[in-house]
């Protein structure tokens, strides 16, 4: 506080020593009639006891006259020492995020070099003999590749950056040796593509050939119900992410983010529910789910002309979960939400 | 869709003429009992006007029986051209943030370089000679420098990556030189410190004094009181935090984050409002800042010991705002949410 450091009981008019400046070793306070101007910041000069605030003083020269109400009582505006917190005290958690204000309470506290957790490497690999690049011409029976950058931007805003991408023909061959290579040398590999039930999705079976353990193979739940996970045998993270952009989009933002939350050791955080402003239908036998916009804490659920449509999903702020169940969930049943990123 | 393509009233058993795949041009679909293969995004055949997938299939050699309860009616399981989107349609406004559906969609649509808005640059400046560096010694009547981290930590986690660093000692000639020069050089700066009451708080007279017009200093706010904004000749957005670690991170949440939002062209978010889980008194004249933990999409109100006292502050995700009033805000009061990044 920025004022005056005196004794409890000092009689005015004070007599002002000087300026106790923040940064300067205490000063020494006599008894009698003195004290010391002081700012915020500043430490307590030795022997005073109370501060008061500069706007309840007058000062005339050396002297100052108070001009408040009441005086203030002992210890008033005094940070002592080890009132926050003494030693021993738990500071920071394990998976804590470094935030704002944990990198305060590192800095304040002097850890210049805290244990941080490794960020995971991450590999993107698209698939699809129909995909061009966005910069290339397309042609009518060709789509261009576009689940690289949602995928790359989801983890990028989520706050990774050992990323990189390979792209793979729809061949069994190829697939097995390139994706033998990239299992060596990343602690997680995202597949985007050929983990449907066509002759040429080749995922699940080039990952089996190579090692990876399946841990679950297709979801029920729409979109995104062929979706495959397993696990290398240095148990490396593998997901093969459905082709469809939404369905990829959405079992990035409900099932990978978490995921990798938890390959970096984050502390994965608490799912958020909102109130759904308006009915959804459920899906009798599957979990739907249904990209909503965040409106006052509140989801409204955003309509999706057809499955493959992403067009609009930019307007939207993530989906929410709908259970499967009869009939449909009403407005205002509370439902979790995933942000896309 | 993985599957067969036929002309809808084909008699079965089909003949399959072959594979139509993904990214190779249409072929021909003759008259007759005859269909071809397909794969999720390979392009329909010529002639073709209906889609059963493999599921409902079963294949002898080159022949294929339907199994299904139901044809698919005619268009089943096809995604015609431009039926998502057609051309002159808008995609994403101005403001839209680069998230994974937005860079979906530029991808999709062939936009390699979209235009961008440029982001701001900003300097962050701390004052007050009390500091000390994070990894050095510190005696009893100086504190470590952390504001900084706390200011740099929330600009990165909130996209922000064009910062620089500035130290100033309590002297106001170095003030304005070393102002005047930054000012020049970044679109937005950020000091911390020095604009309080204290006889060695520059900040304010030094901003004036280098032409930096001031909008308002102090608001009507608890933490984060003596707070300073203004702009400089050539529109820079100039801010002058409170050196109190919870003011100044309370003053980034509430402000600093949503301006440098508007610096940077970003549509600004909608502003989240949580409820209460437990009453909250009110300042009778002031807005009141309370440090919250979100559980389940409600704001559970963080103790905090002392004004001081920030080592509790990252088991937070931000504050919540209650306007002035008598008495409290009630469980249950819905008000409005500011996280840390």
């Amino acid at each position: 506080m920025d004022g005056i450091a005196l004794r409890v009981g000092a009689a005015f008019p004070l007599h002002v020593l000087g300026m106790q400046r923040a940064g300067e070793p205490p000063r020494e306070l006599p008894e009698g009639a003195f004290c010391w101007e002081v700012t915020t910041g500043s430490v307590l000069p030795i022997g005073a006891n109370c501060i008061i605030p500069v706007e309840q003083i007058r000062r005339v020269d050396d002297q100052v006259f108070f001009m408040g109400d009441e005086l203030p009582a002992q210890g008033a505006f005094i940070h002592p020492q080890a009132s926050d917190r003494t030693q021993g005290d738990v500071l920071l958690c394990e998976g804590q995020k470094l935030d704002g204000p944990s990198l305060a309470v590192l800095a304040a506290n002097g850890v210049a070099t805290p244990l941080v957790s490794r960020e995971p490497s991450v590999c993107v690999v698209t698939t699809g003999d129909e995909l061009v690049e966005v910069d290339e011409p397309v042609q009518p029976w060709q789509v261009r590749r576009s689940n690289y950058y949602a995928i790359m931007g989801m983890l990028q805003l989520h706050g990774f950056s050992m990323l990189e991408h390979r792209t793979l023909k729809d061949a069994y061959d190829e697939t097995c040796a390139v994706l033998g290579d990239i299992i060596a040398r990343y602690d997680v590999v995202l597949l985007s593509g050929g983990v449907s039930m066509g002759a040429f999705d080749y995922v699940p079976r080039a990952l089996e050939h190579i090692g990876v353990q399946c841990v679950f193979y297709k979801v029920l739940q729409r979109p995104g119900g062929p979706l495959w996970f397993g696990y290398g045998s240095a148990g490396q993270r593998v997901v093969g992410l459905p082709g469809n952009p939404v369905s990829a989009m959405v079992c990035m933002a409900r099932y990978v983010l978490p995921l990798l939350d938890q390959a970096a050791k984050r502390a994965v955080g608490e799912v958020v529910s909102l109130s759904l402003t308006a009915p959804v239908p459920r899906l009798a036998q599957r979990t739907r789910f249904v990209p909503v916009q965040v409106r006052g804490g509140e989801a409204q659920p955003f309509p999706m002309p057809t499955s493959g449509d992403f067009m609009g999903l930019p307007q939207t702020g993530g989906i929410v979960e709908l259970s499967p169940g009869e009939g449909e969930a009403f407005a205002g049943t509370r439902v979790p939400f995933y942000p896309w990123a």
